[in-house]
């Protein structure tokens, strides 16, 4: 057996099989609760698959418009890498990552969970749709194309990207197409956000692209919530795609904040329900990687 | 088109198909912010898709360990019934659920969201699993069993009875069976756990059976987490089923509470994770109905 990532427990199960009974080894996506901290001040609590949890903080930061860049962040420590005399047990399990950031204020109201949820917006979805708005974001990206044909790749190249995916069937992944159909990042957790957040804070940790994500499409496993449009709206992603159904909300917001979101993502055909003047086939010159030319 | 009901709202869409493009008319999944309150107080806010808000309501209390049975519920009412002069917006747009109860004293820590995962445990698995130990749940009944058979019939039985998810693809769904295979009650969400709070709640508060659900077998659509466990735990649930993977914590859960947890649910064959004394055989002449005798 290869070895065990962090974000995977392998146990022992029974399989019943046509009245046939035989135990079995399973793999099981592994999920534990991360405390995020401000200083000493707890932020949340989410439950998280372990791994990129430094990235998971910081994407959470940014798409819940906490930080506005990088910089803000002066440090990002995760408990396991600290085994000083005062570290707690919480740091000991490596299910806390403490913050230090520069030029927040934070509003007791935004040191609870789900911000945008709990805090402004518990009256109706218009009222969620505003909070969102209300953030200051940026009208996506209005010159990202992307080609149909290309975007029909994504599931597949997600597909074989996943690492852990086919061996426990519980994660959910997302990841960042460039508009020739590459994919940036992908990354997974048992919570399709987290794994959004993950993508977001590689973005903002790695530096190999930049924030706002305006140049890429996200793609989403499973189904399309209002969370998922409205942190990929504070990313600036201008595409966000998914191989099952979005909700209401979702589309509301997608329209109201000039995304373009697509659903039921498979094989040759997709539905689109916001933006689709993003999606136009290109010419083929177009598509070619930068130093391709026509003889 | 049949009445749209409130979980469901209907919109046009593009869709795209080997680069045919057309119009389409879809159905979404409705999904809105409801704001329970304890009298005026805020207790939470969940996206959830509407209907059966009152059971949903209850449920949560009764899973989220708030209240212990239902006469500790006062009253249940939504905003939407409510036009008086002093209504709110929130009240208005219905959502928002106001309950009065009794008996019940609420620490400032318990009137804020995800109170399991918070308030006592954010800390490691091993301390969210004994948050809900600590809760004084007892061990889920160890005479119900269930013929390995019968738990094949579920997901079918599951299936042709969701009135909307064939519609939208966009809905989670919680069903409760007897050990017959009876579908009991059958509750849909674009939030796993908020149909299974939906069920719970419709069983305190039809009093059409009875807490804890000692009789009964859940089964949820797609992945069984830990917050799904936790549910079945506070109810009495025996045995959990899922059509997809568990998660780790959430076999660790079964485990140490003794519930039944099987995930990977499909056509004749699955896979037990916790509790396998409960899946055996009947013989033909059990599961026959009252009155039914061999001549």
């Amino acid at each position: 057996m290869p070895p065990k990532p962090r974000s995977m427990d392998v146990t022992q199960v029974t399989e019943w099989q046509n009245g046939q009974v035989s135990r079995a080894q399973d793999y099981l996506v592994a999920e534990e609760p991360l405390e995020i901290r401000i200083g000493r001040t707890p932020l949340s609590v989410t439950m998280r698959t372990p791994g990129h949890d430094l990235e998971l903080t910081a994407g959470f930061l940014f798409t819940e418009g906490l930080i506005k860049k990088r910089e803000q962040i002066v440090s990002l420590e995760s408990g396991k890498t600290k085994a000083k005399a005062k570290t707690t047990p919480r740091q000991a399990s490596g299910n806390v990552v403490r913050v230090r950031l520069k030029g927040v204020s934070l509003r007791p109201a935004q040191l609870r969970r789900n911000f945008f949820m709990s805090s402004s917006c518990g009256v109706c979805g218009k009222a969620s749709i505003d909070a969102v708005m209300a953030r200051g974001i940026r009208r996506p990206n209005p010159s990202f194309v992307l080609d149909p044909a290309v975007l029909c790749t994504f599931p597949d190249t997600l597909k074989a990207a996943q690492s852990i995916f086919d061996r426990t069937g519980g994660l959910h992944a997302a990841g960042l197409f460039d508009a020739q159909g590459k994919l940036v990042v992908l990354r997974e957790d048992v919570g399709r956000h987290n794994a959004v957040d993950k993508v977001v804070g590689w973005a903002l940790l790695s530096g190999q692209v930049h924030l706002p994500l305006a140049d890429y499409a996200l793609m989403v496993s499973g189904r399309g919530g209002f969370e998922i449009i409205q942190k990929a709206l504070l990313a600036g992603v201008p595409l966000v795609a998914s191989v099952s159904a979005p909700s209401s909300l979702a589309v509301r917001l997608a329209r109201e904040a000039g995304l373009t979101l697509v659903g039921f993502l498979r094989g040759r055909r997709f539905l689109i329900y916001s933006g689709e003047q993003r999606l136009q086939p290109q010419k083929a010159a177009v598509v070619l990687p930068a130093g391709h030319l026509h003889t």
